[in-house]
């Protein structure tokens, strides 16, 4: 039995804002700034008002931390809680391939939360974010692919990424890290079978992850401890929870890969597990010049992961629950040439050439894909045309991945749009905040940063 | 794949007070003074401070729901919380035998805490807490031994059964119910791996158990879905954290048979896992006469879960720990001819007459007790004595268990012990509270309980 935890502790311990690159901490600056659009574009949108509510009945009146949805102020807990809720919601988080990990939703809420109510700065919050997604990303590699087919990694490493994040805001030493790490391990929790009924879980998850990641940072400083090997163990997560951990993720290249320049943001306003093909789909519809009214069938060529999370929906009954079907998805680009929110919105459950496209789309697995994944996402699809030819098509980057990333001026648009789309925010109050987020890591504090 | 969730669903929505036997009701308010007892006792202890300054920190300053061990107020979620940390820290609180689950430690927070908050009658928490009760024990019995090999099983059907008994509360209907237990399922999380290190998980599991059940039933009442198969579905709690899931036990007798009234008490202050072997040691002793130094080894013959529970215990380094330590509790009995909460405080760590009579005590796989185990625990010992001789000792019911249980008046006596214990109330308020718990059934509400 190894125990790598002790190791990872001394990293995240050791930390400092000085040992990052400029690239990480501006990275990090736009990592932060893809979240707070996906955290304001689920205003008013169920479930979030529930977890609004339930934060107003259960917590205090007021307090130093901010609920972006509704500006309201609480409880580190309960401004954890709301914020990770709501921006786990329209799918357009970002998300780490090789861990299948979204760290935005967990690691943001709770650091930016404890940040708040410690008094921190945003330098001081950088640091944090990093330390989140540079464990979070480590651990959920280290669970691997058996993991990710019943647990939501999001919600179970999700809960130990957002617990490291407000650790390190509480400067926690080696000792107080294992403690912690601990704690959060032993709450980890999360289940994939809400997706065939569409039911509301996916955010509740994300909720949980950041509140109990933040609870368990904050009973550890006040002196709560924790299994000491909770990752490997012989009751720890990995035994319970895994068949193909391996240890060598939990300490891979600590200090000098930054893994959180390795995270991708998404384009398509869909599970992640649809881009590939959807990239694929469109890349062969602009070179053949083909309308989607030209096309008979489309074979989409996938991992196993995809076919596991994706394979539940037929029909989708819920535009989140459409975002979970790769026909719906793939029609939506073939009939308008996109897949954002509007698209999703307006089109994804009524317009029938959508939905008789989603019938022309199915799912094999390709062992070339699967051996690949999760390090690489491809995109393999074999299309068929009216006309009776046989078509295919290869990417091997989707659009955001790290070697066909967004640029600044596309982030700032995305974050447009997303806030247009709830119209949480007007277009100058949205450029404002797009100015405060590229100056975070020169912030005196972090008060009014959404 | 099957499920019976719903048809679980159906009898938690049907369940009226009219319909519980008499004894059942009785054994509730038995079971509810037992859980109080166990609360008060903690009361200053480690680590249950860190949770009240917790629930000061992140909830509000006041409320309508009874913080047990410091008197104050707070809401529901954090009252919950803290009342579950505080009545799972002395072992002391019941078990079930079958389920391997402590019902009361993560049912009656969560219940007290939502008949308080919502106004609710004695009457209608008991119902409620019968209703967490039946759920749960069937939900621990379904997930088999293979999960509580891994999984503190109090931890992880703590929150299903901590959720359905506020659900009961809520009046929920089948709909209601089975999206609840899809909400609190996928929450489900609590892993042994503390056990080794002495860590504080114990107290942080049954919290966090009863306030998230909680916590699924106040969303679902709110419009929250969840999972319609988070027990047998393909990606819920058994594919993921069970490999002998059995779906019979499920829907096993809905109606006639009362799980509730199957719990046992404890009698030893110490893992249940010990209290056979401890039993039949005691019974031995008399039997034969004997005193500890006449004794020159005993060798338990236990079931695998007594092997994986205390077998992580070599030399104890804490109290707590202690009571995890089959050779420090036999010692206990063997000297003192029990093993109370004050043996445990006083004599557990520091009399070398314990210490050397645990180092000869070991525990041996048995498998006639391993093959009744978990609907029986049998107690079956072999001493060796210093004169040479070979006795052995076999009891079939621990005291406590249903058919050798505790009276009304030994009870009592437990109650007493318990709060003198921790000094948390006087002699005569501890008979005033008994009287009250006496009365449950028939309180027009539960406002001042404890």
């Amino acid at each position: 039995m190894s125990n790598n935890t002790r190791a990872l502790a001394e990293f995240l311990a050791g930390l400092r804002y000085e040992d990052l690159p400029q690239a990480v901490v501006e990275r990090t600056e736009d990592l932060f700034l893809d979240w707070l659009g996906s955290a304001l574009a689920s205003q008013g949108a169920h479930p979030i008002p529930l977890f609004e509510r339930y934060a107003q009945k259960m917590g205090p009146a007021d307090g130093r931390c901010q609920i972006i949805v509704n500006g309201q102020r609480s409880s580190a807990y309960f401004a954890a809680l709301v914020n990770a809720a709501s921006s786990h919601l329209v799918e357009q988080d970002d998300l780490h391939n090789s861990s299948v990990l979204h760290p935005a939703t967990v690691v943001f809420p709770a650091a930016l939360a404890a940040a708040q109510d410690l008094g921190k700065s945003g330098r001081e919050l950088v640091v944090a974010c990093v330390a989140g997604y540079e464990a979070g990303i480590r651990i959920g590699e280290f669970l691997g692919r058996s993991h990710y087919r019943i647990f939501h990694t999001t919600a179970t490493v999700g809960t130990l990424a957002a617990a490291v994040s407000v650790a390190k805001l509480l400067d926690f030493d080696t000792e107080q890290f294992v403690n912690c790490l601990g704690s959060a391990g032993t709450q980890a929790a999360g289940l994939w079978e809400f997706l065939r009924d569409a039911a509301d879980s996916k955010q509740l998850h994300t909720a949980k992850a950041a509140a109990d990641g933040l609870l368990a940072a904050y009973l550890t400083a006040d002196g709560l401890t924790g299994a000491k090997n909770i990752l490997e163990g012989e009751q720890g997560m990995a035994a319970g929870m895994s068949k193909d951990a391996d240890a060598k993720w939990l300490v891979d290249r600590l200090g000098t890969r930054w893994a959180l320049a390795e995270t991708s943001f998404k384009f398509h306003a869909s599970c992640r597990h649809t881009h590939p093909a959807g990239d694929a789909l469109l890349a062969l519809m602009q070179r053949e010049k083909l309308g989607f009214e030209q096309i008979e069938s489309v074979t989409t060529r996938v991992h196993q992961g995809a076919i596991d999370v994706l394979g539940r929906v037929v029909v989708p009954q819920s535009v989140h629950q459409a975002k979970f079907s790769m026909g719906t998805v793939l029609g939506l680009i073939a009939v308008y040439g996109k897949a954002g929110l509007t698209e999703f919105e307006q089109f994804s459950l009524s317009d029938p050439r959508v939905s008789a496209f989603r019938e022309k789309v199915s799912m094999v697995l390709d062992p070339e894909v699967d051996g690949a994944y999760p390090q690489r996402w491809l995109g393999r699809i074999n299309v068929q045309t009216t006309d009776g030819r046989q078509l295919t098509s290869a990417i091997d980057e989707p659009k955001g991945d790290p070697g066909n990333t967004l640029s600044r001026p596309e982030l700032e648009d995305k974050f447009q749009r997303l806030v247009a789309f709830s119209g949480a925010r007007t277009a100058a109050q949205a450029s404002e905040l797009i100015g405060k987020v590229w100056q975070l890591h020169k912030l005196a504090d972090v008060q009014a940063i959404a």
